[in-house]
């Protein structure tokens, strides 16, 4: 099931970054959707390369195709929405140097590890290039929650190195997120960002950052309560990102430095509802959504390729040193937000129908 | 499949902290294992209350019964293994003011949005109790890595709100661990970490930290490219334990302070082997290990049960109060020891056997 | 997953015929259900040793106890329900010889060839005692299936090697089913098939047959159009059962001899609902309930039980001869009946909670 | 999981017969393995339209194309193998009839009934041409299968209506089986199944019959104790193929005449190694494989769609007549056998990596 995620709401996606391209298959997508191109294109168009100057100059328009699961209507069936997306822009020669060298903090070495072979052009598997899959998966769950449930799911730049915005999750919108190429919705930090990532560039450096996630709208209920809660989720899709390396449920990693007293959230209730009067619990208790605001934040480390010499070894173990070369990334975060909404609308669409299932 | 973790050694738990009692079911383990009750009770120890002076004073002996999969001589037959531990100490009349009201920051509500129907004696799976399986099955997991795969998975108490030990994941022993009772390897500060439990028992007050988790020994190879990466499955496995809030794998978010040049790790190969010089990847790359120490921290917030009125409601949804009573841990963390260690080493004996499945 | 059955409502087995008893925990059940151990016991008696002079007289209580799932006030929790059997009367000495010979047409061999070891008493998971389990989980989704959605499930002898009953599955009732100890609704075949068993008997020989099993109420739209056909799930459900060895839907091998314009179910709608006025398919069409009865049949093979000597080999490879003792069922089938039920309701309310899960 | 089929080698098929195409992505394949397009093609050819004067005229080229999962050298990556088949020759006119009225005996009503919308252009996913996915993953099963395992799996056509072939599972080749069109190793029988069916055609009518299939070679110890017994698993992947109603394995529901004296197959030993003198059980015991030859058979409804007018209603539930048109099989069973040939081998793979993995 390396491939596959979900239970009910399942997608599989494929493809290596050079090839015949990528995509993915949904299966168990709710039948009579509105669906198409238009609806997957926008978020693809978030992720993809030379979107600014901050990202990768690569050249590929990461144009979707759906091939299968949509009626002659245009919407969903119930069967399997099969969507392709071609690699356009391939220079295997950028990468020779890789096939007998492991590039340092890259999945070249592991990959070899574990299947004795290895697609030592762009990374293969372990490229950002697979990310398309979910990305375009994901805007389908967001149109379901969005539609369906009434369920808003955001993401957005909070932190790059240690410049730190400043953003309340429950009213920022995608217009405020998309409103510079960072994607932080703190405008002044924002261009603080900017200009260290284009510093970074120059330096044939990279940096890091914090991406936060929102949902907003989710009704208390969704999430099992052992293995499968709803926290637990997200920090496995997240952690499934490249680069991802941490991940913090509400008060998360800071929560530690308050007592019990102080951490707990206070139940209130007015009219009829119950709402919690502080969010240390990111909208989610023992797994379980409590009506209020899921948020979290992902840890994404430094981009693995720079342009400095670095020590490695080859496939024969000699030692060796090896310089990126290329176009890369100096910093993954702008991308990376297209792709936390996506995988964070993945877990919840599928909770929302297993909720269904079981309790409705 | 809320109950049940992992693809192929698969486990399922059940049990509530008031009735019949816990246990799980272990399947797919490989047969011709010696196995007897003997190899699961120090873990259950390790984690039972009234184990120490700073963990709830509750009286449950947590004596486990396998119920088969035993073979008349005492080893795996490759079929279910059930074990089962009675609940000796309810006290339904500790909680009967929970019947009706709401507990802050803990399941309670959310259960009851989720099912319409909780077990409001002690919690029901969302009580500390549901661990015992997960504990008693990774105590056969941790066997099976030590005789089969040369593998030792251990963790420790990192740190307790603000004090932080200082333990080496390459050195730290078992013995080191279990050296004083709340469990960390660090002798002194063991000792002001007692001091504030203590003190936050006193006060009626609770108390959250950091446990680390390793894994040595692991070779090249294990875990899977995308959404069953290693360090993924491990952040859902201790995201699913209670009151964990928090996972980082590696330098997680304290990498996002360097640059990629200082945050890669190395490579260098001697006498036939690979080894990083750094080991900022935790032992894992691309989502696969690479042969080093894998490494992570867990949060674990404040105990939610406080001695002291708090504000909530009940199920009429009306503004109430609520006060913590009976026996309770002022701090999670020396009983979360064993269950991190459970989880890790069922994430891992179960990409031991998926690796042996696809690639062997 | 191999004691792992279904995907959300799912049930997980375990234990051998010698230990400490059988068990199953049913994970996924919808919660508030009222349910006590009197709904299930009634179908583990239908299923028990000692029920009637044509099956074994080994004396087994087959008592159940429900350790976990339900509130105290007798309702489901929506957690996992941990259900267990006793072993009582175990005669390891009966099988004394078995330690070292394999029964033919048993799984001692296959057993022993898979896993290098095996629990030579009385089979270990290859016991008819294993499917106790699967009794008990179907017990509660037959009452799920009746009262949240009208379907009621049947099964019944339809065949004993020659002799075969005239049953209609529209008009079938469970008293019809109950009547004789044999478990055909047709009285006078059936008196016919108990006096060939208790023929067999006393020949020490043993006999196979047919169990049609139906299910009446199913509404159109149930199951899945690829893998998880209906008539597929119930296939590999009826072929999981021990001793089975054939399934036909429908009009099944008996199909083959019609043509296509023969063969067809016309449709016809009245008052607004569709029908087929012939019912060759058996209630399912491309893998999905039409509305119509579900039917199928099973076919078990003669017990492999006799108390003749025959040829087989031992675990050192050497040729020798084995004669069956102990106490043993000279025909499976009266037994069989409530196995075939609880199978086709675990199917069926697994799809019926997935059909809410994709397209409520 | 409606379209996903398989443990550890896992498949996921998408698409209908009218749309971009359709495709399979298969997951869990083991690296190294020397692959092209070369080794799909045959099976591919076996299965699709226009192959002989039996089948349907339709003309597909069926051409296969692997978009993933394959390195620059040729081998198999470990990663997802995406493969995709384009439609060609689309007729929606030929369909127009159906977008209004239920075909009776297809899934036309019972997708409706689940889904609320439908694929009415060419049955959609119930179309046969759902199995190129199988087929194309079923070739790959098995390559891995013959080179890895020394395991052979093959099917042909044993019975037409009501003339059944003469053939010996032990000793047939494929060279046998495609010796004729309709793929019947009994070459007199073979031109008597051929008349008959030119006949069906030139009524407009159609007929079914019986496809055996088997496995040489596997070695004893494949296959699950419980609900995943390897005859179980075979039954579902063949009640999963468009129009089969019926499985048997070994003896069946022949089997049911005889006694278990007479059925019980006697084990011997020579040479160090274990075999049966007769093989009843189709070469699986308590649901796992014993070495000897593993075999049975499927029973295939005649082809739904006849050049005759019926009965059935339409859309808004209007009694109406439909009669056949455009270009349909007037029996699916030459066709049939590479599918059966392909789920056998998904089947097996799958349980081959599974032994692997618990019991290595």
């Amino acid at each position: 099931m390396a491939s596959t995620f979900g239970q009910i709401f399942r997608i599989t996606t494929w493809g290596e970054s050079h090839g015949g391209g990528v995509g993915v298959v949904v299966d168990g997508c709710p039948p009579r959707l509105k669906l198409s191109e238009a609806d997957i294109q926008p978020d693809l168009d978030r992720r993809r390369p030379g979107q600014s100057k901050i990202v990768t100059p690569r050249k590929e328009s990461d144009t979707v195709h759906i091939l299968s699961g949509i009626s002659s209507t245009g919407r969903t069936l119930g069967t399997p929405i099969s969507m392709w997306v071609k690699n356009e822009d391939q220079r295997s020669e950028a990468y020779s140097e890789m096939q007998d060298k492991f590039r340092p903090s890259h999945a070249d070495y592991t990959y070899f590890a574990k299947y004795g072979i290895r697609a030592w052009q762009g990374g293969g598997r372990a490229s950002a290039r697979e990310t398309i899959g979910r990305v375009a998966a994901g805007a389908i769950a967001k149109k379901i929650l969005h539609e369906k449930f009434g369920v808003e799911v955001l993401a957005y730049v909070k932190q790059v190195q240690k410049i730190i915005g400043a953003v309340d999750p429950e009213t920022v919108t995608l217009k405020d997120v998309e409103a510079n190429i960072v994607r932080c919705p703190d405008a002044k930090v924002a261009e603080k960002m900017i200009r260290l990532i284009e510093k970074m560039r120059r330096e044939g450096n990279t940096v890091g950052g914090v991406v936060e996630g929102i949902a907003r709208g989710v009704p208390a209920g969704w999430g099992e309560p052992v293995f499968d809660k709803l926290d637990a989720e997200l920090a496995r899709a997240m952690l499934s990102l490249p680069a991802c390396k941490g991940f913090e449920s509400g008060s998360g990693f800071g929560g530690i430095l308050l007592t019990g007293r102080e951490h707990n959230d206070p139940f209130r209730a007015r009219g009829g509802k119950v709402f919690t009067t502080a969010n240390r619990s990111g909208g989610i208790q023992g797994g379980i959504s409590n009506g209020q605001t899921i948020f979290f934040r992902t840890a994404f480390k430094p981009v693995a390729t720079v342009m400095h010499e670095q020590d490695t070894v080859d496939e024969s173990l000699h030692n060796t040193t090896l310089k990126g070369r290329g176009r890369h990334d100096p910093c993954v975060l702008p991308r990376a937000v297209p792709m936390v909404e996506a995988m964070t609308a993945l877990v919840l669409v599928d909770h929302a129908l297993r909720q269904r299932a079981q309790c409705a």
